[in-house]
């Protein structure tokens, strides 16, 4: 008869009382105000404030459990409770949330699913973006697709940016794309992934998924911190978007960066996208330019692996940084590159061609090292970007 | 033939060169890289840097101008350049934007559409909050909607922490205040305003808003931060959800907060509100428990108002509280009230009444002073929250 709670871990800068502020969330967050002998009538929707103590760092800490039928089963009910009105209360930050195992909605493809689709096993898949972001016309991203797709490129995405406009209209990159990757099917036998960037209103963008898919489309790309969550929950129930989705942590940094406010990485990133429907989460590495914490990154990945999502560790990414992301025990990893395999010196199939020539030699137990490489695509990227 | 360019002002703390980030932000963020040759092929997708200095607080700030042309007219997309990937950067913060005026998604009500639909003129319209927020069944909330409607209240919401659950379905907190609501207009002439939180995923949000308007709701609570913006533009302009949109700031303090993060108030409840679709913005007020700077409440409120928008202050409001919210020459506000209303010691009738009293006196120039009141509800009101 226990009920199964949602655990929430906050966070708060010394000098802050954190059994004062775990009342106040408790209480505040759920029935608001009640008088005293409203108490038991109102006990099943009241939060609990469960522990709170200062941490050796100074910082207090407060862990509060929330009844889950206080909320609506999605993320966005899920966040007003748990932060929503408080947040303007003063510095804050959840460190960690505990949901129940079946809350909020699950991507229907994970990790396994875009295996199926693009019949790659056992190996690392390689995604690559559309460069530059802007200012192409449709024929130019198929042109781009048909060189890195027939040199062996798994997944392509759309940058983030490039949302769906007049000039560039999501639709007419999947047209232009569908044949090439059918195409690079009959030529290869893989079935590539173009996920595609939709935006607009909640209505248009469902609207645009449907029209995508029935133009030949096999994955979407959505911004669930710019656009919202619930975007992403109907992308990945609705009968008529039944295609992997992939999340992208634009404005992550905005919600997660701050030492003081916001979620951490791990619970943005991480839980938050595992129950609000991804089939795969983009994130920054210690090893790009963008500054993530190694352990935060790990424990994420870690986190992406466990839930049957496929984690997609993006900037920073060339074929010299392989073996930070691969070994031979686990290859549940989507490596994403944009000018690290894009901008290769000998051009895009050459950067797909320097990834897999990597990936040989590692499975292989060989190194990356710049003397042991043999003239061709790997020992240009090295020669470029390190190993 | 000059374009009208969408001008972000970012703040960065002191020692980071706001030269360097604000080129980044203007190519990154637009055109990702590009070869120096494709330059002019690629200028009309290209942000600028019109402005870089350090300011005498020793912050940086950068000034960059985005083609509105790059993005899809909505608020995801828009907050996807202008801060997205690049948030993950390290601390930046949006200090000001300026849309063009056309862009995005306008609501269709305003303040005026509100006052025309309530038929309240010239005065500063009060609404009250259902409390206590979770564990009321559909007869409890008609019951107080009863009370504070024939005692003249104007409008009513539910608390942002009441989503749609099996144990308290918007629909049935409709259907019981329906009814009220065709009272409270036979008995005062008044159509009492409703604002029901919408909550789940876009689609069930969406489909859910079209139920409860054809079951006579006759306004939205969203809370666009936490649930997207997205959907908040699709109410605001399909057919079928054609109801005054009030925006709930929940989870703006993770995005506003920080003074190194993020995106300021005037910029997140105001400018995004404001062509994201809201008709009003709920807001927390110096006046109360939530820390706002009052210079940022202020140039909030005329951002809202010049913009037909109804500022809702919220949180410290309470019937002494008017003065600081209405002044005769400007009545353009609504008055939210929670345990300011509710917990009236005489109840939340006399609530109602007391803000109507205060309201009457200021008209004729009294005074709210304690020792100048007669004996009621306004009396009553100033001894438990001053004055």
């Amino acid at each position: 008869m226990t009920r199964e709670m949602i655990r929430v871990l906050y966070d708060f800068p010394p000098g802050v009382d954190p059994e004062k502020q775990g009342r106040m969330l408790a209480i505040g967050q759920t029935v608001g105000s009640f008088r005293p002998d409203q108490a038991v009538r109102f006990e099943s929707w009241t939060g609990v404030l469960e522990e709170a103590f200062v941490a050796p760092d100074g910082r207090g800490r407060a862990k509060v459990a929330y009844p889950p039928s206080n909320v609506s089963g999605d993320i966005g009910s899920l966040l007003v409770m748990i932060l929503g009105k408080y947040s303007l209360a003063g510095p804050v930050r959840i460190l960690s949330l505990d949901l129940p195992a079946e809350y909020g909605t699950r991507g229907r493809f994970g990790l396994s699913g875009i295996r199926d689709l693009t019949g790659v096993r056992n190996r690392p898949l390689f995604m690559g973006i559309f460069k530059p972001a802007l200012g192409l016309a449709p024929e130019d991203f198929a042109e781009i697709l048909r060189e890195v797709g027939m040199a062996g490129l798994d997944l392509i995405k759309d940058d983030e940016i490039l949302p769906d406009t007049p000039s560039s209209t999501a639709l007419s990159r999947v047209r232009a794309c569908r044949p090439v990757m059918d195409e690079i099917r009959r030529a290869t036998g893989r079935e590539m992934l173009y996920a595609v960037t939709l935006s607009g209103s909640a209505s248009r963008m469902l609207d645009q998924a449907r029209r995508l898919r029935e133009a030949g489309a096999n994955a979407y790309l959505v911004s669930p911190i710019a656009c919202g969550f619930s975007v992403m929950e109907s992308l990945a129930s609705d009968p008529d978007t039944r295609l992997p989705v992939f999340a992208h942590p634009a404005m992550a940094g905005a919600l997660g960066g701050s030492p003081d406010y916001g979620i951490d990485y791990r619970v943005l990133l991480g839980t938050l996208m595992v129950h609000g429907g991804a089939d795969a989460v983009l994130y920054p590495t210690a090893a790009g330019s963008l500054p993530i914490d190694p352990v935060v990154e790990r424990e994420l990945r870690s986190l992406l692996v466990e839930s049957g999502l496929a984690p997609v560790p993006s900037a920073g990414i060339h074929p010299g940084a392989l073996p930070r992301f691969f070994s031979q025990d686990d290859p549940r990893v989507i490596l994403n590159a944009g000018t690290g395999l894009m901008d290769h010196p000998q051009g895009p199939a050459a950067g797909v061609r320097a990834f897999h020539e990597a990936l040989d030699r590692l499975k292989t137990g060989a190194s990356l090292a710049l003397d042991s490489l043999p003239e061709g695509p790997l020992r240009q990227a090295i020669l470029k970007w390190g190993a």
